[in-house]
């Protein structure tokens, strides 16, 4: 059994349709590559109560939950307090964070009290390396708390991921068939139900000459995934 | 109050990385517009006790669930089965939706057997018109059952919102500030406290020449809203 995971999107510009997130299909790509089952993926707005019932709900049922969004310097970012309510320990600023983060500025004046809002880390958190900006993310017990700004939320991705236990990577092979899905329908499920450890999807597209099918196989065993696409190819 | 919705999205696919959803951005933007709040978006996987679980979570603490994905053709759809296991009702081939289907083949036989489950309804549920490939989606309660295909997804969408009752658009202003977040975030947590009617969100950005600030503000009332933009662009 691979460890399990679910990641929680925090942000009311993601539910009010204004960003698009991206944060959600790379760290889905990058767990699949390590083994480690992604089974959820959910989106609260700005809301502390909102946030520490989802934490709670999710760390409870995954080995893992990383969380991208709400830890900057201004009045919105409350993802470090929901972590510490959500685990019942305390928040401060901690020396370490400070100084990361006072290495950004030149004039210490510039570390302001908005600012410094960036070193509070719970009790008991492990820091996570921001490389772009400075200010840490952390780990506390199975929760990983990253920053919403893409290019660092991937740095920090890059950072904490080789120190997480995975599993057997997913395989996965595409075969696109140019028919529609009623078409392949049938014979897929003869095959899904031949190769029951072999995840089978079916994915419709349309293009201006028609419908068409990708069909998607995964699995951890490579001799039985290349068994299920010969069959697969057969539908073309 | 402005009405309430959850977006459920269902499908591995988005959860393996291999597909960028785009219908819930795509949603989120329409709800906006009608002044239906989005207060949750969740991925899960087409396992039919998940779907259940997260279809009695979120209509019981929303005004509308939105689905979107799994109601093709094939083995791995399943929606259409969880939903009538959430209400506890049956489901059939429904001869309305039949008919609708059968208009999309000159040959009676290609209305086989895996085409017809896109025919198969939950008791008491009303259909939703797919203008794109004809099988229907359909409503049951306050959950709305769609396709999965963007293009189909957002025409099902275009189709169904005129038929909720919306509240009070929410109007939205946007400031780009070339300042890193900890530079107004002061200002910015004064300016929330000013206006508490008024949700204020802080999104920082990396560029090639440094640090900066999107900074929007929503509310219904467009007084008030324009009071706090005038605010907003004195942290320029």
């Amino acid at each position: 059994m691979n460890p399990t995971a679910a990641i929680l999107l925090i942000g009311d510009e993601i539910l009010s349709g204004r960003t698009k997130d991206s944060n959600g299909n790379h760290l889905a790509t990058r767990l699949t590559e390590v083994g480690i089952d992604l089974l959820e993926i959910r989106v609260v707005p700005d809301e502390h109560a909102v946030i520490v019932a989802a934490l709670n709900a999710l760390r409870g049922a995954h080995s893992h939950v990383f969380t991208s969004g709400g830890i900057g310097p201004t009045h919105d970012d409350i993802t470090a307090d929901a972590v510490a309510a959500a685990y019942g320990v305390g928040i401060g600023v901690r020396e370490d964070a400070r100084a990361i983060l006072a290495t950004n500025y030149d004039n210490p004046a510039d570390l302001n009290e908005m600012r410094l809002r960036m070193a509070r880390i719970p009790d008991g958190a492990r820091l996570i390396d921001n490389p772009i900006s400075k200010a840490p993310g952390f780990s506390l017990g199975n929760v990983h708390v990253m920053a919403g700004v893409p290019v660092i939320f991937e740095a920090m991705v890059a950072g904490l991921l080789p120190s997480l236990t995975g599993g057997a990577p997913l395989r996965s092979v595409s075969v696109r068939v140019e028919r529609p899905e009623g078409a392949v329908a049938a014979g897929l499920a003869e095959i899904a139900a031949a190769f029951p450890a072999i995840s089978i999807g079916s994915y419709p597209f349309v293009t201006d000459d028609g419908f068409g099918t990708n069909i998607v196989a995964r699995g951890a065993d490579a001799a039985l995934l290349a068994a299920a696409e010969a069959e697969i190819l057969t539908l073309r």
